[in-house]
């Protein structure tokens, strides 16, 4: 019955969403999903926990929510404090694991990176963040063939440029001719545990409803004709999910206490159905609400330097 | 009964929080609270709705959990858009009852004014906006003896300079002497439908806990020897207000549809309960949680315009 | 012999620049320039100096070292100071003239504008600040059929992003399909006196070499296939130009005091020899400089608000 | 003679300005000044090359212009390009230093950090960014009884505040009781070459009319009752002195062509007298006008982490 109403959910596009694949596997609880292949491992001297979750045909799709590819999440609590020595190793693992879908690539020379989000809103401004510890090299002489050649570019959001992200990274693109596009983004998790503390990678490129940010339409192989790399942060969670996951938890405490009625009441109700009612009662006017913790300036601002000194050793 | 909770909550410091005197009126929601005034009016052609708060004894305190004096609410939905004519209007409004509190102080001639609040996150930025477009005049020199003399300061939050925001300000103000103390800063709700549409002006100062960052302890007459007007405007609501307020319209919603027994449990809870329920469910680990509209920066900008405006007008 | 040397120094490129076809102008000190018209009047209460200058063929092009066009100077003193009121009259000046610059192209429906510079660099960042303050409509649903479509895009400088800025706006244009660009920059002057109390509106674009930052390539309509308008205001001097004049009054008082021979050996110099030989006096290693006033902030700060100010006028 | 119109020049404080003690002493060229120790050396694996100015008595105060105590210069090319390791290891020489200063105070266990100067202004901002890199502790409980406690302050500058940055200091100091202040500023340089590759370390205090922004009355021993160590980079140049150096060089050119008599004029006048008509040249209406380089900003965010990274070494 969950995979029905999950299947239920993907197509009609109500499920709690999540922008990282690792949450989107872990709401379908059973132990394998058909389709989707998942490895855990321990990275080195920082224990960064990396899950790699590859999405491998339409049944994974469907059970994920996620198009085909390869998802790879670091999880590390050090990343939201101050440890220079732990932020090094995390940035390494993140080298070696973009090295290695960079590589899947054919390991393009030029490569154009995106910071999306809003440079005005703290939550949404690690993209912006992380362009500007980037070391560009697209305009300096070099002689060696074997240099890579990185572009950058903070294209602002929709309210400020009246554009979607995509058509004016398709522009940019078919006029300076990048052989990749690595694409920097703030994402919305479900848990708040994740905020400030894990990083995805991906190779699918970024589609409709990602990100915290208002950038729409697809930035994907399909749109733009070469291959896309996501690096997100989860530095929200939507107000709904978090009224939902007290909800539901609130349901078990009352199913504890004997509550019967409620507590059925709602468990009757399919996940899609509840997010929505949860959406429905606080988002009655002003659209939708962002759950952020209070220190969200300093966890931006470290995980802007681990990504960009992990971009920096790949590209640089 | 509804009284004993509050006059419990208060003492135990365990209601749902709110800046807003307006709210916590809202809360007693009979109709005449004893030692609080109220009066309501609509402001000229912008049609603010402005309300006037008096706490005027220790019952009237109690009530409210908001120390004696004056609170003045201006409310309209147009602040929240692009309307400079109606901008204008509101920052009239702010100006008449700002020389107002002030004229309750003897018009002071000098004015320090503080901007409260972390301008690297942009919900908490108001403070520090408002002081960018401040006119700053106490270092020109004077002739006329009638022309105020307006000094300012953003003093930062304790994570960026280690010292208490009051200890700042105590130093500031006992070495440069102004007659008077005016506070800008951002606040929470409880309101999802306050954020951003609602200024606040008191005569009573800033106490602990006040406030979305970390500016413990008082600025007030007692503490500084000085008066002390502060402006605030409502940027969040804390995640577990709005969590408290969905769960609320849940059990109203299982209560009409029969579930009675779990509305009940719910119901026989206090409001102190129920919202430390919620917090115990929502902020395990992770200290306080923000909710805030996707376009705050947006919000806030246009807010610190028109504040900047009606001080200038007041001081300048 | 004059104008045989500025000649040779429109051909050689190695004239003292200016980013103002008016400074350019002066340098040719004869009245009546053929190829040049030139119309100064009087703007509004304001009081703001505007001087129109239309270079109208080759000749004017050689003399002025400019393309053909029309180049709108607006000088006031008063855009250097708080004075709201006299920069609603110069918002409404500049209205005027960039109403009549688009009138000459159709009154286009649609534009793009770019803040072009550094918003790093206080002096370079005039154009994105004006994008600040722009109401961007674009991705707004509009019925109404007379309303224009404004976009707004901050391309960076080359170090930030790798790419010519050109490249960049060429890309979004093709994929965007405005009618029309309008580019906000920051400028050199040759005269410190012109440092933020001058605003230029040009209608031939951008070319090589303009402006204080990195953004080399056209940005006109032979480059881009729409017309482009500039609208500019000088921020620095070349550190080389300030020298330049000193030495020229220097040689003028040494003569005054009879110091013949280095006055005449200075004298005998042409312009471009003598700021040739200045500029290798002081940028030996270090690239160029910048003279800048020291409240530049504010001076940037108060030209942004007039110049948005007056674009939302004119396309919003 | 040379002494005498340097003499003259320091009663009239007429002199060529540099904050720097290392340029002060450099423009007294014969060896051996006396008051004056000069120790000069090379650091580690860095090269950084050191200069320890030591101001012994009134005579070398007289001499240098600046007064008694310890001047600390490190020189390095690299500080102005990225090198990650190199800037390692200039931070390690500067908190070798910084350590030693500090020691002759008996090593304070309690510091306020002054980040002076102007953030929005990209020159004056190096203060106010090595703030935002500190690793800030004094709210942070602490067990261990040595471990230093580290508070911060951003006093912004005049302009801004209207209060002298002085008195906002004295007052913070006078309210949190730290045991010494360590003050980071921008400086003004004489010389282009050493503009972002330069850090000066002082236990003397700031006194009037250093640095490049408006903090004028001292920050000093005297004044505060504890000492005061600063950290300083040069930034601008002020605009006069590089006319006057280059006005220098033409005159040894017209000397060297044989353009005897005006070189002889301007060897003529004493240095101040040449300063300051320079100055008169081209500083009639705008008041003073600094250069500074293109890419400051890559400067001063390089030099910022350096610094920051050099004073978490010793403080936290």
């Amino acid at each position: 019955m969950k995979d029905e109403i999950l299947e239920r959910a993907a197509d009609e596009e109500m499920q709690v969403h999540t922008d990282l694949a690792l949450e989107a596997r872990e709401s379908c609880k059973e132990e394998g999903i058909p389709g989707v292949k998942i490895e855990e491992s321990v990275h080195g001297a920082s224990q960064v926990k990396v899950t790699w979750v590859e999405v491998l045909d339409e049944q994974g799709e469907a059970a994920i929510g996620k198009p085909c590819g390869s998802y790879i999440t670091l999880e590390a609590e050090q990343m939201a404090v101050h440890d220079e020595g732990c932020h090094r190793e995390i940035s390494e693992a993140l080298a070696e694991y973009l090295r290695k879908l960079l590589g899947g690539f054919g390991s393009p020379r030029s490569v154009l990176v995106v910071g999306l989000g809003n440079q005005e809103v703290t939550s949404d401004s690690l993209g912006p963040q992380v362009l500007n510890n980037l070391r560009i090299t697209r305009h300096l002489e070099k002689e060696a063939e074997n240099v890579r050649c990185v572009s950058g570019i903070v294209p602002g959001v929709m309210a400020q440029t009246g554009m979607e992200t995509a058509e004016i990274i398709r522009g940019i693109a078919a006029e300076t001719r990048p052989e990749a596009l690595l694409v920097v983004d703030a994402l919305a998790a479900r848990s708040v545990s994740r905020l400030g503390t894990t990083i995805q990678l991906s190779n699918t490129g970024i589609s409709p409803g990602s990100g915290v940010g208002n950038h729409r339409h697809s930035l994907t192989r399909e749109s733009l004709g070469i291959p896309v790399i996501a690096i997100g942060v989860p530095t929200v969670v939507a107000a709904a999910a978090i009224v939902y996951d007290t909800v539901d938890a609130l349901a078990e405490l009352l199913e504890a206490a004997g509550s019967g009625n409620a507590a059925e009441a709602v468990d009757g109700m399919s996940l899609p159905e509840r997010y929505q009612m949860v959406r429905e009662l606080i988002e009655p006017r002003f659209g939708p609400m962002y759950v952020t913790p209070g220190n969200i300036d300093e966890r931006v601002k470290l995980l802007s330097y681990i990504i960009s000194e992990g971009i920096n050793q790949v590209l640089a």
